[in-house]
């Protein structure tokens, strides 16, 4: 038993993805969320630089005394899942193996699409994990730039979004079976994904994954938090603006959120 | 990557429950079990002694080389997995966590009941765990003795084993919403028991549960078999007769295994 929060980290409002499964799945932990805005996106970044972020969001989760980290974002995990989790005594959760893992058990025949940010295309993680459990399986892989702008502008369903989404997608119509979401904001465009590439591929929400693995972890290392202990304090922090945060969080978990700034 | 087997223990035959929900969801990975017929049923058995035979399991496993340890035995997990758990630097997982954390997922209201062996009952762990998660769960427990001599027997379908099975669960009839088969040898009675308790009631398997939470942590710990490896070497030791646990096991495993017999 462990009733400190759970750590999520992301490079915006992505882990708010991962944060809505934990809602669902396990209503009783509590969540310790910051979200790195101000220099969203991540994708386009240099791994060094994506690596000493990462590093100053897992510090200040450590300062809050959280009992696990998720990296509830693909880039961060790509560059930096490694080697925090050789690092901190606490259990580090990454979102990129839950997905690749899933995939493969979804998908019996045909390709593996991914799609994800520069980086996380870049470092080419998905098909080498992929590939380490299967390397008969067949993976395509594609860097979407535009969507996290999208997200975390909150155009979610809008006729831009659609365009934006059709626009990226064509070249995997067609041709995968499962197209995993390799960015945790990508969950946010889910439905305009669905219709781009129709009802016969299946969808691969790498975040979601995760969640299953949280609830294994929290048991294996038997730190649950009661499910006596009443209301929690889910606090979520921006490094950017209150405002839009907290107006995609509340519209995203459906729920009341409270939405500090923090300078790290 | 790591290409060793994964060892799995039980004071018998009842293991082979959590290696068939393995060879189902895992089909790549490798098996070295070993069954303690020769000293079955442990659910009788006092704790020292139980803990005694558990390690002596696991020292054999060990000298395989084997890259996790599953004790897939409720009584030996009840007794003896924290402590092994501790001990050894690979890791080693019970079934008890994952039983009753899918039991509360499935229960939404009522009353969980848990059979088990006399061992696990009155070890109250499974209380425990399910009220350490949810105080407010309603937990019926009860020791049903007669179910591990009859699954060792072979006595899955029989009249004989219809009778015992309805005569053992006669208290549960219509007082519980979901039963853990907190043994694994029960799931081998889970057609009679199911028409003993009827349709509405659903049953966890807590063997089955706890091959989810093997595939978590292979991922989490990185150390998944290849499946590029073509067929394992699966081998199963008894401390009993390699007769009957050989005819057994291809039952209900429903391929070839190779047994040996070994004396600790």
């Amino acid at each position: 038993m462990d009733n400190r929060p759970i750590g999520f980290l992301d490079s915006g409002v992505g882990g708010l993805t991962v944060v809505k499964e934990l809602r669902r799945q396990l209503p009783h932990e509590e969540v310790i969320y910051i979200g790195d805005s101000a220099r969203a996106p991540y994708g386009p970044r240099a791994a060094e630089e994506i690596r000493q972020y990462t590093w100053e969001l897992v510090r200040f989760l450590q300062e809050k005394n959280v009992k696990m980290i998720v990296i509830a974002c693909n880039t961060a995990t790509a560059v930096a899942w490694e080697e925090i989790k050789e690092a901190l005594d606490i259990p580090v959760l990454g979102v990129i193996l839950p997905g690749a893992s899933a995939a493969l058990k979804a998908n019996l025949k045909g390709t593996i699409g991914v799609i994800a940010t520069e980086m996380t295309v870049a470092s080419d993680i998905y098909r080498q994990k992929i590939q380490s459990l299967d390397p008969k399986a067949q993976v395509m892989s594609q860097p979407c730039p535009p969507f996290v702008p999208l997200v975390e502008a909150n155009e979610l369903q809008s006729s831009l979004a659609k365009k934006v989404v059709y626009d990226q997608l064509k070249d995997f119509q067609g041709k995968v079976s499962t197209l995993i979401l390799g960015c945790t904001h990508y969950p946010l465009l889910r439905p305009v994904i669905q219709n781009a590439l129709g009802p016969e591929v299946t969808l691969i929400d790498s975040g979601a994954e995760c969640v299953r693995d949280i609830s294994v972890l929290l048991n294996y290392f038997e730190i649950n938090r009661g499910r006596d202990l009443g209301e929690q304090q889910h606090t979520f922090y921006t490094t950017g603006d209150v405002e839009p945060f907290t107006q995609l969080a509340q519209t995203w978990l459906e729920e009341a959120v409270r939405v500090e700034h923090i300078d790290l």
